[in-house]
């Protein structure tokens, strides 16, 4: 196929790679559909005109400069295979030229809901600790073995944070005939009511939840909002499973609110990572971990490449993008998640 | 109340209690509705007859002759709160006369389904390994932490025996997306379609699956029919979730299974229980163990006064029970499980 | 296949036929399977004992003596095609012996539910009389044509019975997000909590409903339960559905009422059917009629088949039925709904 | 409250008014929240600067030129209570700006997927014409009347379009165990996948349901896209419900389609609207007519109000607006529908 003939899209996914997001299928449809340019993401102004005035697509989040854009007429769409929107390129330049940035995080969403629910159900029911024991030769039989054991069918759940993450989790609940209260600011109640779940406010959310999960994104506004009076509110035995950023909460006052045998629970995401040999969460008992591996499986990761095609498609067709989520004005300079350094 | 006015129930629950089984408020509304007699199961004759003679109730599952039966022309059910059909009563005459037997074991479905699942997302995301690693320092970050990670969403699902387990545990994936197999040779081509789930042969479900769950009950006729055949045919990789009776498999075939690393796996249930400490399954790799108490949690036991409750009421009124399963003439032969002799 | 290795099935459906009850593939495999032979239905006894001693099976409800049952030792079970539980065989000896007495009207519940809500949703639009006034050149356009109009999704919806029809109703409302109340006096609460609706009682129901279905079966003890003082109780402009039998419900009480203008309503059965072609309800408006149509489909009598051939393969294998409802001796002798004269 | 503190809001909603539009507690509520400027929608330019200056918001769809966006430096959003996105404002501007522009219609998805469902369950069971015959004395009794009726569950349904009214459609079909495939070439397979509808292409859609919904909004490239080869293609005695806009299919070809006996339908829109008193349409039988008034209920205007206000709010607050559509840049210019001149 003559290169001419097909939209030109500029590769610089790292730390991703192509080989990571798409399936050798997907590859093979992407490079016969496009003329792909795989670029230095720290050298994008390095490309010649001739390929910048004809790229359509960027794959990646490289830094991008006022300059270098305007040497990209054709650009629709800068598809960030990292999900996080770090402060490399002028958005408002891309806002106001309507060439779209959009992310793929959400395919994240389902794997971390489903390890969610995993840890949800092995702190109800003991599954890490009694198999332990079992290896060890010490476990109970029977309702001996089920001291404080509990059932997430019809308990009273809270979701902290409402977007992908939040609504998968809804999702893998919908057998649990539970009651589901949300908290989330930015979400108008209407929506929340739409999705079967009730609003509600923080303290509410967190003082009346059997299991509380937290998957708010962190801003620049909610750093450690969940801190020792948060876990002092919660219900006695609760569980408390958090699943988005460490910096959302006070990992300290998390760690005495365990310590202490008021709640249990789960983290996938911790204040530094990896984390010190001798930091004493590893020790600490009611506290199930998990080494920020919740979202990173491959089948995630393959599923950005389909969402990165089914949108490059809608693009070249004139429509709008609507798989991958874009990038808002309003938002777009609030999100300061750390970027990944590793997939 | 004066004694007489108020039907007669004979209490005989062990190894169950009354206060195991019924809520406080719930014992209080039993005992103010009926004249509760407490007997010894081992000696039901023993018991005179202007007892015998107004017995409405039995609720328990004590030995009772043909004899003793006759003395008991009020008699209309007998609630068994332990869940097995013991071959300690004539149960023809039972049949012949009218007088319901119930079970209550139902109450188990919900956790037990609910444990089930923990077990399944705790193997597909490595939770209890991964946090025996991190209480080590030896944890894996990332996607280095999710070699042979995997979804339940939209993964296929094979189900064997859709009891009352099997359809909880039906509810409890339907958040998933997934592809729902079910073997049960007892149960109709249409009412499994109800369900939503599809009827396959055992070695569909047993080779086209990622996870297979097995909440058979043992009867005379399937004792030890998973064996090595079995879990070859299996796909690599695939999981094992045995919840109803270790009788239903071969165990060392299951374990070598498992060793081989062919298969993962899961059980709540054992050859012998408690089990040998040197047991080999307690340091088996790609295995999961839990105590046989995936039901036993003092919810469900409260659920179990309930259900006689209900189905009492519906007696007292003429109707007949709905809530409590019936011993069926045709299968009560059949029904083979171990009582259990703790709750 | 030679006649004694089969088992022999005696076939008296009168007022159904095979032809009705069975599609041509199901009655091949029924005449495969089984000695099916066809036999008068006011002469069973009639037939000679090689016949009478050798029947596993009857598909009908034809009139039995106890002499005739007790030439019949093999008998395991009497497939009732008609729904009504006729008093015509001593159902006493029946339940002694064992002998199963199953009926298929559940086929009719989906039917039946579906024109319900069909019903409920052209009174709750208008649909019919929107259609004849633009028929006529009257029709009114946009918010005109809408006066009194109303959404089913959200509202409150009351169901009076819960048997297959009242959960095949709450099937169908499931996509509604309606907030359902069900008065069954013969259901136990936990019941109807599992199947997601709450308990009411009938008062509540009435008075708090904007829809309201009736499907209840009549009983020796409910007719005419429904009458002047239940509809002045409803909501202003609340709709009323009749789906069971005209007998629950005082019918000139019901036209009054819709008469008033207090409700409006929806009936698929009568005081008398035929009925008079000057009945007044037949210009009554604010009432949408169906002429006892609700159930018979083509596609729900076939279904009658597959199930007599799925609860007959169960009990050739010594288990018991499943798919279809089993007459119970408690209740038997009140259900008295007249049988149909026609299909 | 003084008048500066507040936010000021232009209305100029005509054809539609605040009283329609708000819940009085709404309305209320959103005079004490801003600053309510009432403005001939002909003439926002007649304004002043103080008022055009301070506006922040604008609820309607006035007409308006790019001075006179100049002249608003603090607009944040129009919101189109019309629904239709018409050709009177420059919105290249508004984009450039990042001036939202939204619309309501979403409102009318439920209603009309109601009235939709109302439709197919009418035509399947006959409830008009059988109504019609009662009223006339000529009804048929029981099967008789039953001729082509046929049950939705289970049945193969199509959906043309996938928008707010197709998951609307698909939410109220929930219950039907349908097998539901979607046509809409704007929609990525894998949304529709999400919903759990198959994707499949217009002429599958057409040649293999049962049912077959159109709710395709009018485009510039699909007017009269249904035509006579489309209604050949489809199932014998298949119905076609059109709830979208009579331009998307040639409507003369549909009526000859139902003349024929080929298939029934059902439309709420026309060529013309109103219709003239001699259409042909009229007359037509196994045809079911409503004369556009499918969304038109009070309740889904008042539920716009409510839109507006959740919007406006996460826009005081620096957020994005989410409850509403945002108009698109690729797609503003391509939806013609003809504007509502009535509500």
């Amino acid at each position: 196929m003559p290169t001419t003939d097909r939209p030109l899209a500029i590769s610089a996914p790292e730390p991703r790679t192509l080989e990571l997001i798409f399936t050798p299928e997907a590859l093979a449809h992407l490079r016969a559909t496009y003329e792909i340019v795989e670029a230095d993401p720290e050298n994008i102004a390095g490309l010649g005109d001739d390929i910048l005035g004809r790229a359509r697509y960027i794959i990646g989040q490289p830094p991008l400069s006022h300059e270098t854009l305007d040497r990209m007429p054709q650009l629709r769409c800068i598809l960030n295979v990292e999900s996080n929107l770090m402060n490399n390129m002028p958005y408002d330049v891309l806002f106001q030229r309507g060439i779209h940035v959009v992310t793929t995080g959400q395919v994240f969403a389902e794997p971390v809901a489903e390890i969610g629910l995993g840890f949800a159900l092995s702190l109800a029911r003991g599954i890490v600790d009694a198999d332990v024991a079992f290896r060890e030769g010490n476990e109970l039989w029977g309702g001996d073995g089920n001291a404080g054991a509990r059932q997430l069918s019809g308990s009273d759940i809270g979701i902290v944070g409402f977007g992908d993450l939040g609504k998968a989790l809804n999702r893998v609940l919908s057998g649990f005939r539970a009651k589901i209260k949300v908290y989330d600011p930015w979400m108008p109640r209407s929506i929340l009511a739409d999705f079967g779940v009730q609003p509600a406010s923080l303290d509410d959310v967190l003082s009346n939840s059997d299991f509380v999960f937290v998957v708010a994104s962190v801003t620049s506004e909610n750093k450690g909002f969940l801190g020792a009076e948060a876990f002092a509110g919660m219900r006695k035995g609760a569980a408390f499973i958090l699943l988005s950023r460490a910096d959302v909460v006070d990992f300290d006052a998390l760690m005495a609110a365990v310590a202490s045998g008021h709640i249990v629970a789960a983290s996938d995401v911790y204040p530094e990572e990896p984390l010190g040999k001798d930091h004493p969460v590893r020790r600490l008992k009611g506290f199930i971990r998990s080494a920020h591996r919740a979202g990173a499986l491959d089948s995630a990761f393959k599923k950005m490449g389909d969402m990165v095609i089914e949108d490059m498609d809608l693009m070249d067709r004139g429509l709008p993008p609507m798989r991958c989520k874009r990038a808002e004005r309003e938002t777009v300079s609030r999100m300061r998640s750390k970027p990944v350094t590793k997939n």
